[in-house]
């Protein structure tokens, strides 16, 4: 086997070495029983424990309550942009969205697409999307208020969370679950494809408070509809039952390997400091982002020149450090530093940053 | 490592093991990238290259020509059955269907709850679905005919297909697409879950006619429209990455390991004429279907007691023979005969039929 690459990559992205073994040495014979997991029924006892056990450890993690189910969808984050207008939009109601960026709007275009009365109840577009909008007015008139805890693209977050009283947050948390604790409360929906601090890509973890269940039409068809998983605890159909169980061997490495959310909140708020603590003491590299806004998970920024932004990413590459290129619609870099990307790593990161800006400024 | 298991699962199901064996060793380092391939962007080179292959491989493997789409989607078979309705029932016609048993109707109540006007073109009903129907009457008026090519609960299959003029087919061949040769040209989509003869749980393969395509309605959302995946081969978002590359892994077994479709055909063929010849030559065991309905791939049978059925299903499983349980709504044996269960797998079980017959009958 050759060396192992370090992987910034925005998802799918890298996975805590700890699990990539266990799931090679279980690939021929999970549990003795002679099968591998691929080949087992979901209706086994097996496979039932392995879909529980990651259930429960996502509970116990995220600290839900038990109005919360955990289900396990396919179709990633785009399909719930949506499922939610199509169960959570109430009739005579608005549907209520924060524009922080591409995967924001792409949310608030499928409940237009929909038919919903969507209202935009803030966007960041005006500073080209550097910033995550304060003191979001709450309409009292709106089914849900839809945030995306983080962007990718933009490299922003949201680090406090709107307060909006009665009206239930829906989020997209595809690339920060997991990455800090959080008071869910105030969430009537989470969501969040696997494929960044989860697992691999496959699987999307929906999170759903029993009280948002009444409110699903009836003629939406059986696979959209939340109740149809809750009330089969994620096996009305065949799942899939892969990507569960490497999310639940996350899930197991967050809990006794790293010790928490706690744990990880910490090691995450070090490996962002690192990298923009470096950012801001020199003048070769540069972030875009206003500094309350800043992502841990996904660090944008620019070289003085595309050219040297395209030999930066090759020269990290051939060292090993792969996954820097900014996304097509942004250009310029960036480093994803989701959980399984080490305190290690990104030091390595910095240093091959600060020896590149000496070479090349 | 235990010794393997002989999985006769009605799905997930058997695996090839070359596959499982390549997917081990290439677990942590994926093609020399250093990357575990879970761990790879779905926009990389290698990925898309992954991708490519198994869609030629599928393309060679049915003959399929350039009208033909070979998708990726999410879902399973179930989330088809609203798809269908969604985007290929045209207004003011029909869209009929063919019931032959529990998945069959499942298609067809997604497309009433759609309010679609669903008009049931036959059913084997009459007989305990215990037959294919013959002689499907073709209505010109009918957006398409909608059938399941094998039945996995009942254990039928069609060993011919309607011919259905210029209304075009449309089917669920989850549980037996690539186990025998046959036309494409009548089907305006073919659809199937993966875990039976394909690959893990987790990816459906869609396969679309360009001309079908024109007729979706505007407002469908955008992961549930077809042309949302063609247009963008299947990376309109993060795909079910690791379960495409298995698929693929599976299709290569298929062209270089067995030899194509004849070759599986024949294999299948022989396994299937195994145990029914068994099944015909004694008084045990009975199998409730008519002949010329019997499927290759799933093949039922009754002892002549429930509490013998449970005494053979344990015993089969104590000697590594696992999955042998009808379908939870109708009780009795199945054996799953897909793909990666060999001849030698099928006699090994009828020998163990023939001495579980012996001791206590």
């Amino acid at each position: 086997m050759g060396k192992r690459a370090i992987v910034f990559n925005p998802g799918p992205a890298m996975l805590p070495r700890p699990v990539l073994e266990r799931v090679q040495s279980e690939m021929l014979d999970f549990a003795g029983t002679g099968m591998s997991l691929m080949e087992m029924s979901h209706r086994s006892k097996q496979f039932e424990g392995v879909l529980n056990d990651a259930v429960s450890r996502i509970k116990r993690l995220l600290r839900l309550d038990e109005r919360y189910h955990v289900l396990f969808l396919q179709g990633g984050a785009s399909l719930q942009f949506a499922m939610v207008p199509m169960n959570l939009a109430q009739d005579g109601k608005l549907a209520a969205y924060v524009d922080t960026g591409s995967w924001a709007s792409k949310a608030a275009k499928e409940a237009r697409l929909l038919g919903k009365d969507v209202m935009l109840a803030a966007t960041s577009s005006d500073r080209n999307y550097t910033y995550i909008p304060k003191n979001i007015p709450i309409n009292p008139d709106a089914s849900y208020l839809h945030i995306t805890t983080n962007n990718t693209i933009r490299g922003t977050q949201w680090h406090f969370f709107p307060e909006s009283g009665d009206i239930p947050l829906v989020s997209d948390m595809s690339s920060d679950i997991f990455s800090r604790v959080f008071d869910p409360v105030p969430f009537g929906l989470m969501y969040a494809g696997a494929q960044k601090n989860a697992g691999p890509a496959g699987v999307t973890i929906v999170i759903v408070r029993e009280d948002m269940l009444e409110r699903t039409p009836e003629h939406v068809p059986t696979m959209l509809k939340y109740s149809t998983f809750t009330e089969t605890h994620s096996l009305y159909n065949t799942p899939p039952c892969f990507a569960i169980y490497v999310v639940g061997l996350v899930m197991q490495w967050l809990e006794e390997n790293i010790g928490g959310l706690e744990n990880m909140e910490d090691l995450n708020r070090r490996k962002a400091n690192l990298i923009y603590d470096y950012l801001d003491e020199q003048n070769f590299y540069h972030n875009p982002v206003e500094a309350d806004s800043r992502s841990w998970m996904n660090v944008v920024f620019r070289l003085p020149t595309p050219e040297l932004e395209q030999d930066c990413i090759q020269e990290a590459n051939q060292a090993g450090l792969v996954g820097l290129k900014g996304h097509r619609s942004v250009g310029g870099c960036r480093a994803s530093l989701y959980n399984a990307v080490d305190v290690k790593a990104v030091e390595t990161l910095v240093d091959f940053m600060r020896d590149f800006a000496r070479k090349r400024s």
